[in-house]
């Protein structure tokens, strides 16, 4: 099959064998698969990622510095089972599933594996128990979005959104604006939102903040504080840059909570004295539990979130390097989608 | 009257102006103050605590490079009552307060302020409203320890111990010690306690400490995890030092919590991926309520919490300055009790 494979930091097209489905597996064909800021940094920083996941006890590490095809926001289409499958869904059924392979005794992460392709290639195989069929005739490119729209849904559950809470969220790239989506989802009424990108923060106003802010013209803060009064500070990081955790610990007002929802893969310093001086509360967050993850494919079916504006960007296999290069700015674009069979 | 004074970075004893109640204000006697870290911090760290005071968004910043007379930690005798007073305490009154004077529109930090001295003088001025009388004859030595152990109990508090927790008390140190008494009198059953020094080691054992480490010989998690199973893992920060709070977070199982007590001065470096791999919650806590200040007393005044044990040395004015020295190293001393009449 084709691919778009990312080998020694490069994004290169190629012809890669077609992966084979094993017991429990079914083989698909990629229909949409966005591409996540996560991506990006892997392409950078595999070694420190590698590292981070070897720190943090990960059971098995992959091999990013070995040919991988990455990819793990997917919608497909299901071309054949292979063996020990339920069939519970038929060849042709649009699907999508949390971006992991049950193999034997191990877990892949699929998007992040040198053993098993993501979604920047033409097939894939899934592990059949964690399929979820499209519903309502959602087209591929939204149920695409399944994936980066669920780690909104997931950071506000962590985040124990309370109705005191006015919520500040710091960056409106693909992770904010899934955090604003997953507020509204809540119920939430009033949403800060701060980006330097005037079309990020259009594309905030339409996922549902109701206040939005350019950090050059005004302190997000300062726009937080006129929105929220007296109530609670509620801060998602969603940028993940160092210096960024410093700084809003440093405006937040006492009593905040933070939730780190952005993924900054290099060491970071902060001033541990304003976490105590104003007893600051940070929650990382990471992904999304399964139910989260098919709740939000039900909300985007049922027109609870409208993606549609935030796919601002397709490309076929060839085009993904380019793709990548462009998504480092940050004001040309939100998601781009790489469709394998355009 | 005679004071320990902090002057340009050094103790010195001298003679300074009494000081004098104004509206609302009585005067008292210092019994027994209680040499607090933070003190040792001040003593080098003055220009990061008011920086770090500045950025946190203080509404006063106290002047630490002036002359400033130490000691929040103490137990006093009421001398005479101030303009303006109830006087529902008589002259004569041992008593204890939150380390904080009202005068007119300003809060003062006593202990930290070059307005109004601390505990390290013969005599000072407190706010009658926040007086609390020491019952049960309890001596004006434990007395004096009300306020370092109301930081463990507030930071217990904070934590929210769930029965599902098993903690981790990082550095038994005054404010691990605190939380160690503040998790049994949660009813905590289950402690482990890590510490280089033998001595501290055995007062984490009497304050109810179940399980002690000596990090040297075997990582304080190992300990944690044949203790606690399955169990979730809530991980008391209680020493303060750059580079601890990264180890922690390392080592640390997923979904950890981490409660940073222990107050770390200089600008600190964590590698956020392991925060996001794990999902970890850093709590920063400071100091305590009303409410928790006056349960410590009681549990003091009650027996519930023997601090006898935690008294390594005592020193009267004189003495201060080669306190502090005899302070820097852990193994000798865990609290070191200033009486100023002495």
């Amino acid at each position: 099959m084709r691919a778009a494979v990312m080998r020694q930091q490069q994004i290169v097209p190629d012809t890669v064998p077609d992966p084979v489905p094993g017991p429990g597996e079914v083989l698909v064909k990629t229909l949409a698969c966005g591409i996540c800021g996560s991506d990006l940094h892997a392409l950078r920083h595999a070694d420190e990622m590698m590292a981070a996941a070897r720190d943090s006890g990960a059971p098995a590490v992959p091999n990013l510095l070995a040919d991988v095809v990455m990819g793990h926001e997917f919608c497909a289409e299901i071309l054949d089972h292979g063996p020990n499958t339920l069939r519970r869904l038929p060849v042709g059924a649009r699907v999508v599933s949390m971006p992991v392979l049950f193999r034997g005794t191990r877990l892949h992460a699929i998007g992040y594996s040198d053993e098993v392709p993501g979604g920047y290639g033409e097939l894939m195989v899934l592990s059949e128990p964690l399929l979820l069929e499209v519903p309502n005739g959602l087209p591929p490119e939204h149920a695409a979005t399944t994936e980066p729209m669920a780690v909104g849904v997931h950071a506000v559950a962590k985040a124990n959104v309370g109705p005191r809470d006015v919520p500040l969220v710091v960056g409106c790239g693909p992770v904010g604006l899934a955090v604003i989506a997953g507020l509204r989802l809540q119920g939430v009424e009033t949403i800060v939102a701060a980006d330097y990108s005037e079309r990020r923060r259009a594309l905030a106003r339409h996922f549902g903040a109701t206040h939005v802010v350019d950090p050059r013209e005004r302190p997000a803060i300062d726009a937080w504080r006129e929105a929220a009064g007296a109530r609670s500070a509620l801060i998602f990081e969603c940028v993940g840059v160092p210096g960024l955790l410093d700084q809003i610990m440093r405006d937040a007002p006492p009593q905040a909570r933070i939730v780190v929802a952005g993924v900054c893969m290099q060491p970071d310093t902060i001033r541990p004295l304003l976490g105590v001086n104003k007893e600051l509360a940070i929650q990382f967050v990471l992904a999304y539990t399964p139910d989260e993850f098919a709740r939000t494919l039900r909300a985007l079916a049922e027109g609870e979130i409208d993606v549609a504006p935030m796919i601002t960007g397709r490309t076929g296999i060839e085009g993904v390097a380019d793709a990548f290069r462009t998504l480092e700015n940050p004001e040309a674009h939100a998601k781009i989608l790489v469709e394998p069979w355009r």
